[in-house]
């Protein structure tokens, strides 16, 4: 991992691909990169893969040179995979397979755009190259919504998830003020709190919701659930709560995976939470039975979080665009392979640096939540947090609520 | 009805109170109606009741007058109702209760923004104004994300929530693109199926999602909805489906309904159908029994149709508030009361007019689509409704699609 200033002598083609959940900006990497590499005479054609490593696997290649400037900028301020993706761990017959292909179109620099799980591929990739003394350079392109990503402060696709998490619930907050109740709006992460903990960028007046937020890292205990609500709507009338779709109990046993006794898994062994109503519909059911509070309701934001259209943070798509970039600027250097983190700078302003880290620091494992980030509770957020997210989103939306001066009785 | 040129000879006091679902937009008709109110020399004071008739009923009102017009303008342009709202269908106690309450406060001029329902309680106080000959000038303000007033081209809120429900298609349908699978999406609407028809917007591309689109209008068949989706994914390989909260079987039975055995119901004896997520896990329960299809995902967009924050319809919003101005503008001439209907003029370019219409004919029944917006098969829209609900939403958010020219196989 030292500095390499010296360029490749290698020359040959770039794949790029796209792998897991999209994001909102997942196509500003793709594009960033691209309109990098065409910056480099090592790099003659650039392909994209369709379906991630599928794509390598079927040889289903796209000429991405063949693409006019114009519509890449169109497609980079699209959301969701332009490539298409796949969610698919490559076994030892795929991974011999992928460098036949890659070796017979002379890829020489591959980059994967995508999460923990993508990372763990290109890394499986990575280390096959070298074995086998191929010279390719392995590049991973962080994102993912989850905002789990080790080495990195945030990663490109948080922000955007983020920012549709605090306008829904300042809408839904102010929703609830005028037709009170219980209401649970059920928030995408598996292990990880971050989009949850966005709900809590959604205060403006000290009463707003979300009063209660229950994230992945803290222990789901349901009969403190229920007096927490309770509390809340005893003081507020009203009670609006974020709810992680992978809260656990005690045993680290997801609340959803409970409902579920066939619950489908991929092939990263990931049991599917996201894209069903029924941890939201459970919740408000326990509130209902325990409780003598009538108007109860439950929303799961599923997958609009990820890819709603014509809703992003400008930070966050500017950054996607800028580690893409950045990936292939490391790439041509001579001898190298990795991932692209996003540090953050220190000082008031917000600043963030691109670092190349080795891609074995970044696959797999997951980061949660740093207990600085928790109240002491365990159903709130910190101002740390806030300090830490809000710049990441951007500048929300206005909020206006009438002064409302009483009129005297008569 | 005839035409009233002729002012009002009564000074009182106004009322303004909004009812039912909130909307994106519900404020810019409380907000036209108080800044139009100002004009007006025979209203004396401006008075906003707190969640609708309740606060009649417990003198719950607070000063409009008191409020900058700068605060107006940003609530103005702040989703969900200001002054709170209610589902409550006054009796003739609570009528006797409020005529008194409006007596004391010497109430003039009352408005009441809402959908049907509200119109229903809107005539209800007029017909007892006018039996008590005591001179109200009531008047009904429109608004429904529904889109089901009768009198109406279109409501205010639909334009805002169709566009929610149009920008979060296209991304669903890239997202689906991205990871192939059955998608279904369930839209708000009990009766009406324009919000559900809205997603047609959406579509770019000949490829593009939804697929299939089922509305309350259509009886709802699981055996041919099985066979549709069948179908479109054997001919696209994926299928994103937009499914009415409201569908129902041949009898008129919601299907949301079927599930529930304690369904909750309203004072207006209407089922919740809204708030879960329980029919579209149903429908995604069906889809992966009765195929062989392994990826199928079901979302519910809940309340984020109604009150997501900094997503309206610039034309929604401008109705809005002209709909609330033109009531009051209405309201002060001699012996007037009713609702304000939005008519479209005839023409190619889109365009309004406000046109006074009695309580009675909005109150109580709703309208579904017309037949010709809705096709033969009973799974799709027309370009009939496409023409028609266009212009309501506003220019949508640009996609961008890759070109992708095939790399040849080495």
């Amino acid at each position: 991992m030292a500095k390499r200033k010296k360029k490749t002598h290698v020359k040959g083609n770039m794949l790029i691909a796209q792998s897991g959940g999209p994001t909102a900006v997942i196509n500003q990497s793709l594009v960033g990169a691209v309109l990098e590499a065409k910056k480099h005479d090592c790099i003659e054609g650039i392909y994209g893969s369709l379906h991630g490593i599928q794509g390598i696997l079927d040889e289903n290649f796209v000429d991405l040179k063949r693409e006019t400037e114009r519509n890449l900028l169109a497609v980079a301020n699209t959301p969701s995979s332009a490539l298409g993706s796949v969610r698919k761990k490559p076994d030892a017959e795929d991974c011999a397979k992928m460098f036949e292909v890659m070796k017979k179109y002379n890829i020489r620099f591959f980059f994967y755009i995508g999460g923990n799980d993508s990372a763990e591929t290109a890394h499986i990739v990575n280390q096959e190259a070298r074995r086998q003394k191929y010279e390719l350079h392995c590049y991973h392109i962080c994102k993912t919504v989850d905002n789990d990503l080790r080495q990195n402060d945030h990663t490109p696709g948080f922000g955007s998830a983020a920012r549709f998490v605090a306008q829904a619930f300042m809408g839904d907050n102010l929703d609830n003020r005028a037709l009170p109740g219980v209401k649970i709006n059920v928030i995408m992460g598996r292990h990880a709190g971050f989009l949850t903990a966005a709900s809590a960028l959604a205060r403006v007046n000290e009463d707003d919701g979300p009063h209660l937020i229950y994230l992945p890292e803290t222990t789901f205990k349901m009969g403190q659930f229920v007096k927490d609500v309770k509390a809340v709507y005893k003081r507020l009338g009203r009670c609006v709560i974020a709810v992680s779709e992978g809260i656990s109990d005690a045993r680290g046993v997801p609340i959803a995976a409970k409902l579920s006794s066939a619950a489908e898994k991929d092939s990263h062994g990931n049991v599917q939470l996201s894209g069903s109503g029924a941890l939201g519909d459970q919740l408000a059911g326990v509130i209902k039975q325990k409780t003598s509070i009538t108007r109860v309701r439950a929303d799961t934001f599923g997958y609009l979080q990820r890819s709603f259209t014509g809703l992003v943070s400008e930070v966050d798509a500017a950054e996607a665009f800028r580690v893409g970039a950045a990936a292939v600027k490391s790439s041509v250097k001579a001898d190298t392979d990795g991932s692209i983190a996003i540090k953050r700078k220190k000082g008031k302003r917000y600043a963030v640096e691109y670092k190349r880290v080795p891609l074995k620091s970044v696959a797999r494992d997951t980061r949660e939540m740093p207990a600085n980030f928790i109240n002491e509770a365990g159903n709130d957020v910190t101002q740390a947090f806030i300090d830490y997210a809000m710049p990441l989103v951007g500048k929300l939306p206005r909020i206006g609520r009438l002064k409302a001066c009483p009129v005297k009785k008569c």
